[in-house]
């Protein structure tokens, strides 16, 4: 067994990488939410000044990406890889939206877990030696996802109370190299080294992942993605629990992407049959991004949820010191226009990234 | 810099992975081509006995990757990590095709350039030490393809003479480690690990990376891919010289995915302004696919169609010796049906990646 490898699903970092920049770009409804004022840029203008929903999203992450490579204190040339994806089909607000930053492209796409596997492969590739700095990032939007997975806008459907709703925005992050133990012991060069892992303290540090399979328990109901989502959630965090060895108490928070209020109480149960109890610990970010008076059924959804959340609000929270160490779980519902209108059901998948404050 | 990075967008590994199995499936008129004799699964029903094309299309990849896993002389246990994608919106080839392989999942997108990005994502999971085997695997099926990025079938549009034919197929690669060697200079172990590297031996190995941007020179035509796709490969070839210090001369064969006969003679003069000559080493997937009466306009394309020649043909003929050393670069067009109807320009992209056989 190669000697990162934890468990059957998960891998330990052996030179854990740093975020060292984040940024967040969320829409109107998103900023009248109670997160608004954690988000870093907000567009009052639902298509940013483009002609179409497409072009709207791509827009959102151009900015994201810029945004977060500016905190990071780097220019673009700095970043090796992108690790980008959305909903849309081919990936179009990542091909149009990141062609101008000429870095190189690993497109990837889990639905709403994107940012967890984007995150993971980042991750992997810093760790491994392969770059220094990887851009992480993913988008949704609202208009551009409702007249690609259910009906036009203009159609006026009504929502059920299971649907969600999907957030307008875009996170990114950059995934960079931490100091590793042996630079620290070359005398020569300590001085340099030892003011660089100064600087890492307080940041987040990627500890671990647990990759998520595709789980499919027949549910065919695209208004109700919770339900098809949240025993792909369960299993990932029991998995993690398994191959780490821990309990939940281990984490401050236990934070899935996007299940909504039908999907938490469906997660919260599956994962007690497995003999754990993450009531205390757990919170979504569908649940949390919009308030009771929005109007946004069980909550948000799109992998620009838990990507704005994630680089909006949890980090904040982390690099403040009130929480120690996260799971963070973005879920993901693998549905297809097309597969939904032949009648398939809704597969889901979810992937764990351990997140952990560096004192 | 981090060492396993070469020049401005490569990589070459420190234990380059061994490609240890490989499986392609491939349909009908695929196997009446000029290469049906090497693929090795044929089906002969364009519906695998499915209801719909896009389930077809998943049965083509669960078919592939059992195969390659059953080559490789392994259990489907033994692959820790999938990294899969194909051409339809939301992967729901890889979706449904792979879901009872119950192995955790990253599903990755660059179009018909997704063969490169996956075996680059497996070799960086793989020399990272994350993982023993990792499955790399694509798919695309004609019928498909057609209904969702140009016309029904039944429609029975006219092809121009720059239009490709989506390659119904779908090819599976194990990408595994490689014996490492400071194994080899542990004598305790010396009998063991020496079989191991001598099983290597007549193998192919992926020597090395390069990761392509999205290239946009504004073309807008998605019946011509091969002129929106050539610039793509042509930037990718051409700093795969430059990072790695070589020559055309270095490779025995330079083989793009699925340029066609358009796109070839914009990558020739393309390359040929930069100061090299590839035409003596160069091939395309898509142009030797289909035989000149088959009707198949420019040639093939698809993400199936460079997955099924690399596991088909292109590993035979350098497992036998042909060939020692191959830069192996499939081609993607960052199409939408929606960016397309929305008047916007066609991206492409590339992925190189060097493969050479284990003296």
């Amino acid at each position: 067994m190669a000697f990162k490898q934890k468990g059957k699903q998960s891998i330990s970092f052996e030179n854990p990488p740093v975020i060292t920049g984040a940024a967040s770009v969320v829409g109107k409804k998103e900023a009248e939410g109670p997160y608004g004022k954690y988000f870093d840029i907000i567009e009052e203008d639902s298509k940013l000044g483009e002609d179409t929903w497409e072009e709207a999203e791509a827009k959102l992450q151009e900015t994201a990406a810029k945004k977060a490579i500016q905190s990071a204190g780097l220019k673009t040339k700095d970043i090796r890889y992108m690790v980008a994806g959305d909903l849309l089909g081919q990936l179009m607000a990542s091909s149009f939206g990141l062609s101008d930053l000429e870095i190189p492209l690993f497109g990837v796409y889990g639905a709403c877990s994107t940012m967890g596997e984007s995150l993971g492969i980042a991750s992997m590739i810093v760790d491994g030696e392969f770059a220094e700095h990887v851009l992480a990032i993913t988008s949704s939007h609202f208009a551009s996802a409702e007249k690609q997975f259910r009906f036009p806008l203009g159609y006026g459907n009504q929502r059920p109370k299971a649907a969600t709703w999907t957030v307008t925005g875009s996170g990114a992050i950059i995934v960079s190299r931490s100091v590793r133990k042996k630079e620290l012991q070359e005398k020569a060069e300590y001085d340099r080294v030892s003011d660089r892992a100064k600087a890492e303290k307080g940041k987040v540090k990627i500890k671990g992942i647990t990759t998520g399979k595709i789980v499919d328990y027949g549910v065919k109901d695209s208004m109700n993605m919770g339900a098809c989502m949240a025993p792909a959630a369960g299993e990932v965090i029991v998995q993690n629990f398994a191959d780490f060895g821990c309990q939940p108490e281990f984490y401050d928070k236990i934070i899935t992407g996007d299940l909504g209020k039908v999907g938490k109480d469906i997660l919260i149960d599956f994962v007690r049959t497995k003999g754990y109890d993450i009531e205390r610990q757990y919170m979504d970010c569908g649940i949390e991004i919009y308030g009771e008076s929005q109007n946004a059924q069980a909550g948000g959804s799109g992998c620009g949820c838990s990507a704005v959340m994630l680089t909006g609000y949890i980090l904040k929270m982390m690099e403040k010191g009130d929480w120690k160490r996260v799971l963070f779980v973005p879920t993901g519902a693998l549905l297809s226009q097309v597969s939904f209108n032949e009648g398939n059901s809704v597969p889901g998948i979810a992937h764990a990234v351990v997140l952990e404050r560096i004192s």
